[in-house]
């Protein structure tokens, strides 16, 4: 007699995507690596899939979420740090004037950078990320950020987990600004988050002992580091990426380069009302060579507008 | 009624150590952080051991076992290389004379390094350790060195991951000299080896996309590295960690400093018969402060020639 429990409901995989190309050869795709008998088979070990985060698991528009945090700690720490006040990045921060930061070029972002996220211990800086996204909400919508999550990408990650893929996050962000809420929002561990870091170093201290976060570049992983340090944390190829910008073009391209079947697909921002539409012109998420490679290459383009019957999960009836 | 396939036979755990306060702190502690209902249970995404890798989980003696792949790489590639034949430690390595090139200092073992270790890409260095490690033979045994690995931290190895343990690798060798073979020896997956690296460059050739090995360093994960490099792989703080010399004890203070119910332990090489004896007066393994505060904070000391049954795999019966 066989027992009800054992038999687990075959859960329909990806129900916010409409019945398209993207999400057919998703399945395709999982099918094929995931078939024993199919020449196109990957062994588990092999099944890994990584993520750029910004416009592809989340909202990047109008501007990054990290550079908001950014702008909002000095803000809020300004008053401790006199030695501050002379600097016209500060000085621009607390006036909200953005265009005079973006002005001082990458050395402004820099300084914005080093002034919010380092001179801490990372325990203190997790828990500095933690508040803020408990606190802040998106100009637009007036959610929580961890709720401007795109749905139908949660549903993609826990479909590829299911099939017994290891699930990566390879963000331009930090690392240390995405790990304190990846595993809640998108079940992914903080070991399988690969970032944007600093240089650290661990000190022992008359309150115990810490590791610190330096004020100085350890490594943008954005363009051709996201292959590098794709590397350095999984040590091989993935057989899966998604991106939504030229700056995983790299990334992409290194998947694709693999000896096994593999999967490239690029988010396609196309939806002027639910969400935004850009690519080409954009600053943010600048789409050009990703896209005319998609083209070219017959990599899955992810149609927002087209493909995905909800963007966000509060959406979700 | 219940089928005899459903219920798994239950392996007994650690079969090769004695029954000893070593083995009963293994599994004490197991038992207190599995289970939910104590205290100090610990949820399964909290649970990353880490072990060190030389003297740790495989031989160290008579040398390290890459400073031997190092040389014979040397000699095996010299003759492309005319413009090494004025280097002194190349000549060095030529005639054997391991005196020579130790007299040079880390200077001269950096030149090893990038002499053996960079300058091609990582899937050519990949083929180079697994060819090495085929045919090259531990002078002592003239056993492979994949087979000169400690049977009973292997079972530990296991004994952790059937606990759902996330175990992990962070040595002071090299990342990517280990990863080759990390998993079919010990079930580590690559993603889960942290170690020393060279800096890499992704690069677009004629023959394709590679990363490409550089001759510089990006980090030497010993001492205060480890705890540093097991933030930016792993991101939290483990709650068990293996080692067998002083470049271990930041890592197992650093481990040791978590809220979480922790386990330290240091592999004691006291057997002069079935493997070496050394501690604080060994050139290589050195270890003094760290068996100085295994002493006095209580932490497990493994003693080999006491503890173990067997040491290589190929001793079991
Ligand atoms: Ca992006
Ligand atoms: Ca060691």
């Amino acid at each position: 007699e066989e027992s009800i429990s054992t038999v687990a409901p075959k859960k329909t995989p990806l129900s916010s995507w409409h019945e398209s190309k993207s999400k057919q050869a998703i399945l395709d795709f999982v099918s094929v690596v995931t078939d024993s008998n199919h020449q196109d088979f990957v062994p588990i070990e092999d099944r890994i899939a990584v993520f750029d985060n910004d416009g592809t698991l989340w909202v990047e528009k109008p501007y990054y979420t990290q550079l908001k945090f950014a702008l909002d700690r000095i803000k809020a720490t300004s008053k401790e740090h006199p030695e501050w006040k002379k600097d016209p990045i500060v000085q621009a921060v607390l006036k909200d004037d953005l265009q005079a930061i973006l002005k001082e070029g990458e050395k402004g972002l820099m300084k914005v950078v080093m002034y919010s996220h380092a001179g801490m211990t990372t325990e203190e800086f997790d828990q500095q990320v933690s508040s803020w996204l408990d606190t802040a909400r998106h100009p637009k919508t007036q959610k929580k950020y961890t709720e401007m999550v795109y749905q139908p990408m949660i549903e993609l990650i826990h479909y590829l987990q299911e099939n017994q893929f290891k699930v990566y996050i390879c963000s331009g962000g930090g690392i240390d600004f995405i790990r304190p809420w990846a595993y809640k929002v998108y079940n992914i561990s903080k070991e399988n988050v690969i970032g944007s870091s600093l240089k650290m170093a661990y000190e022992i201290t008359p309150e115990g002992l810490v590791i610190s976060r330096l004020p100085e570049i350890n490594s943008i992983n954005d363009k051709e580091i996201k292959p590098v340090n794709i590397q350095l944390h999984i040590g091989q190829k993935p057989i899966a990426a998604f991106g939504n910008s030229d700056g995983d073009l790299a990334m992409l391209s290194w998947t694709a380069s693999g000896k096994n079947h593999s999967l490239m697909a690029f988010v396609h921002h196309t939806d002027s009302i639910r969400e935004w539409q850009y690519d080409r012109d954009s600053h943010v998420g600048t789409f050009t060579k990703g896209l005319d490679s998609a083209r070219s290459k017959g990599w899955t383009l992810i149609d927002m507008q087209r493909d995905w019957k909800v963007i966000y999960p509060y959406q979700k009836k």
